[in-house]
């Protein structure tokens, strides 16, 4: 275990799994930042897949085979907006469904997300700290040969089949921190930062993308360590190793170490993984290896107390004269 | 039955019931000029819910032990949304609330209330036209001792319970009726003009509080014919009758029609209102006695026929030297 805070960044399933983790060592001593970059309208709701994976998650109320939505969800409010001519590619189950229309006229009202998202994070008995990246709208724009594709259009109604060439994130240039963000900054005892093994490209860099908060997390001096979302050259889950590939690049955790150059202390790669160590430590990086699946709950805190070690091994080194 | 084509005024249930009995005799025929004046928001949701009432009744999908609210629905997005923090004294079930979404968004897009409503009507298979009073917001408010209620505080979250001293129409005055409304009202064939059993405060008055349409109506020569919502002294469903008690009438057929004195040429009472007749005829008023309570679908469909049995009558009565 670690004293003090932990600040996770996190995009959706895999690194709602290690947030989960993490919350379940650290509690309130845990702030998750998570990607708003796939927030989109839909159907004149404002819906935040990330946040509600992280917040679903860590509620305990997660869809375990999907991995997003709620357990046990019903779709009587989907086949009925069907019937009547709205769309259906984008599944919003009727429990599911609260969460948007209340968020939504929440924002209308003029809440800042990142107040709504406390809120409902209260109320659903979760004792981390949930923080939207920004309280501003960004989103990720997927670059293909087809042109730029909103990423939700992307992701569910295309399924990752168009190949992509590179990324954007509208409105970034413009989004600000939250005050939510900058206090957990600028907690005393924050002990480590760990990124989540979340997609780098889409889930990780609109988070990283928002001005200030990479140089802020990097001066902070807590150790940075990222857990690879590549595990013997796939990822667990999600686009990442496809998207790696199409932009000609060899999907495994070194170039995930190549992508965090410069920002990240230190890694978390799977046993699968190990050979890679020497190359990865070879950058200067500091080099864990166990395993990293997360099929269980255990798992789940097994990988956060690896990660967490990890951090403290950081801490350690540095302090060596 | 009738030739040519018949319009018909109606609220909530009671009128709902009446349409779907004309609906079954006219089909495409048949247009219901629905009160708008119960519309609210709710959950920053463009609720409406005489219009829902009348759509979901005409569609065959109306919950037939509530009257509103669609059969068989489930509840599970409601649940949510108390553990949420979100209202929950107004019943919002998960597939009335594809309705409300799915409108929702396409008014905030700048669609007609009446073509968002003719479109999902179409998509129910609704042959009748389902005609908003307009497309401009009216807002029922019940004045009571305890000061102005917004209609659906009264009627759903008080349960009528306050004791009632009036009624305003807000934003009567500058609301405008549809051009589909006009277009009904120019039909060469306009043959008939029936009030159904709602309520004359909450349901009749602010359709007829619409600038203009009042007289329009009546200007239109064709026999304008209402159907008692008070039968034996008792409202069958809602407030009219306590209404009328609060205000100090005596709640009967009588007050119906002095009610709509000037504006009715016949009026269709219950057979245990029978003894009424002669003073009703004495107002120069068409009466027809029949069964008017409406259990069945049959019921509707008789109800119905005589209704445009009295249209008829007074018609003929028109064209005697």
């Amino acid at each position: 275990m670690i004293a003090g805070t932990v600040l996770a960044l996190a995009g959706g399933v895999g690194g709602a799994k290690l947030a989960d983790g993490l919350a379940a060592l650290l509690g309130g001593r845990l702030g998750v930042i998570v990607n708003t970059g796939d927030d989109f309208e839909h159907m004149g709701l404002s819906v935040s897949p990330d946040l509600d994976t992280v917040m679903y998650t860590l509620a305990g109320i997660a869809n375990p085979e999907t991995g997003w939505g709620i357990a046990g969800e019903s779709w009587a409010f989907l086949d009925q907006a069907a019937r009547l001519g709205g769309p259906s590619w984008f599944r919003l189950g009727d429990r599911d469904l609260a969460t948007h229309v209340l968020r939504t006229e929440r924002l209308r009202r003029g809440e800042r997300l990142s107040a709504i998202t406390a809120d409902l994070c209260r109320r659903l008995g979760i004792a981390a700290h949930v923080l939207p990246m920004s309280d501003d709208p960004v989103r990720t724009v997927v670059e293909t040969a087809e042109g730029p594709l909103a990423f939700q259009e992307y992701f569910v109604r295309r399924r990752c089949e168009v190949p992509v060439t590179g990324f954007a994130f509208a409105g970034a240039a413009e989004a600000r921190p939250t005050e939510e963000i900058a206090a957990a900054l600028a907690a005393a005892d924050l002990a480590a930062i760990v990124i989540c093994p979340s997609n780098p490209f889409v889930s990780v860099d609109p988070i990283l993308a928002v001005p200030g908060l990479r140089p802020a997390l990097r001066r902070r001096g807590a150790p940075i360590v990222a857990v690879s979302p590549i595990i013997g050259g796939a990822a667990v889950k999600g686009p990442a190793a496809k998207m790696m590939r199409e932009l000609r690049l060899d999907p495994s955790a070194l170039t995930v170490a190549e992508h965090y150059a410069g920002f990240i202390d230190g890694m978390l790669i799977d046993e699968a993984d190990g050979s890679l160590a020497p190359r990865l430590e070879a950058r200067g990086l500091a080099v864990r290896i166990a395993p990293t699946l997360m099929k269980t709950q255990d798992d789940r805190r097994a990988v956060a107390r690896q990660a967490l070690a990890l951090a403290r091994a950081v801490a350690a080194r540095r302090q060596v004269p």
